[in-house]
């Protein structure tokens, strides 16, 4: 245990069923790096009184999650592209008083589309209509991809999504003799395998594992999923939700502190967050 | 640098210029009893934000300090009589949303009277007219002391202060030759030899120390001032603040852990709260 002084600089987050993800990730790097600084996780049933608490507070930084997303967007002062582009914010950063939001989830699948090269002539299939799908699908769209099918049982939520961004939307995967179940990239932005009630459950077919070359699930925990695990098993490229996650929170992180940290420092970071 | 986990049960300070006595005697506590609690200082310019962000996030504790005491008492649920007496909050316990007010330098104070058996036929002279002022006078008049005179310049404030408790003001302190001069009970509570512009300043003059059988410093930091270097020199007995914000930070400290706590430990952590 520290001695935590007075003068650290405090950074929290607000989720609904806050996860020690952060809290470990963020604290780690503040000890191996010797900033003063501490992370710690919180959740709220009045998240505009949270925020005026991070407001007469001083707090530095806020990661925001489910189900706080879009309440915030009145609260603050400054939206940056990353949030006003998909109306989301995950990230708060507080400059004496003046509170800026992004969304460094959007800002992470998009480097991830980039850093595996994902080509744009692609066929996509994107599985969720919430959040973080159109977090997904908005950066699909930004990186110029054309050929996107929105897969979602929520017939208000999915075809919206995908009008939004010009792309077509399913309520069901195709059938195992349809042409058009062809896809490339399928991506999982659904709970189905997140720890918890649908821990088991597959968000793909095997079938379409098999037909695709990438497999992308947006489940943070467990790192291996149950479809990161057929992907691996089937060979295909895997970019995992751990991926995301740890993408995300080093942004968060250079944003909170102002130190920029190497893909080694994540990766440890990350590794630590899971290691409990 | 501890790993801190998303379970933690935070407490906080609030003051107009936060010190680092709270937050190492508490987290040296917590750290000692294995307690899963974090404890920081903050300072703020909306303590009504403040108070709202307690609530909102769930913080078990607060201490309150200048220039907060008394603007804290319409935004909590229940005020203890400790602080309803005197008018004056330095604690906020936070039971599942209800926020109950105390206050322990009250406590203390009258702990410590009791600790050192002051005689209730003593006479006393206690100099200045605030917050803690007050409470150190309602003390005396709790714990039975008839003859008590406030010594204050504040035309206002030191009257008002003597009339509430039916006890004598004076602005000055005697001359040296007035048969008034002689106390038994002399205690300083104004800024007068604490660390900062006052530091040197003698709360009472040599004769008066000479004349007492007890000095009583509220000053808390540092635990040496003038006054109690002093009155050692002179043979008295010595009340410090040091003692009083040991006591009441251990008051705190049971009321948001609902841990007890033995004297030697309060002695360990507050030396610990005061070396570095």
């Amino acid at each position: 245990m520290p001695i935590l002084n007075k003068d650290m600089q405090v950074c929290i987050s607000l989720a609904g069923h806050p996860s020690n993800l952060g809290t470990r990730f963020h604290n780690f790097l503040y000890d191996e790096l010797g900033l003063n600084f501490i992370y710690k996780a919180f959740t709220t049933d009045d998240v505009e009184g949270a925020v005026r608490g991070i407001r007469a507070l001083g707090i530095r930084g806020c990661s925001v999650s489910m189900p706080f997303k879009e309440a915030v967007i009145p609260l603050v002062d400054v939206i940056e592209d990353s949030a006003a582009a998909i109306e989301s914010v995950n990230t708060i950063v507080n400059d004496d008083g003046v509170l800026t939001a992004s969304n460094t989830d959007y800002e992470a699948i998009a480097g991830l589309i980039a850093e595996h090269s994902l080509d744009p002539a692609s066929r996509v299939l994107v599985r969720g209509s919430g959040g973080m799908a159109n977090a997904v699908v908005a950066a699909f769209r930004a990186a110029g991809f054309d050929d996107v099918t929105v897969l979602a049982r929520n017939a208000a939520a999915g075809p919206a999504l995908a009008a939004k961004y010009g792309y077509a939307w399913v309520a069901d995967e195709p059938a195992a003799d349809d042409p058009a179940r062809v896809f490339d990239v399928i991506v999982n932005v659904t709970p189905l395998g997140m720890q918890g009630a649908d821990a088991s459950a597959l968000a793909f077919s095997l079938e379409l594992i098999a037909a695709a070359s990438v497999v992308f699930d947006v489940v943070a925990f467990p790192a291996e999923t149950p479809l990161i695990v057929a992907a691996r098993a089937a060979g295909q490229t895997v970019i995992s939700g751990a991926e995301v996650h740890a993408m995300q929170a080093a942004a968060q992180f250079e944003r909170y502190t102002g130190v920029s940290i190497t893909p080694e420092q994540i990766a440890r970071a990350a590794a630590f967050s899971r290691a409990e």
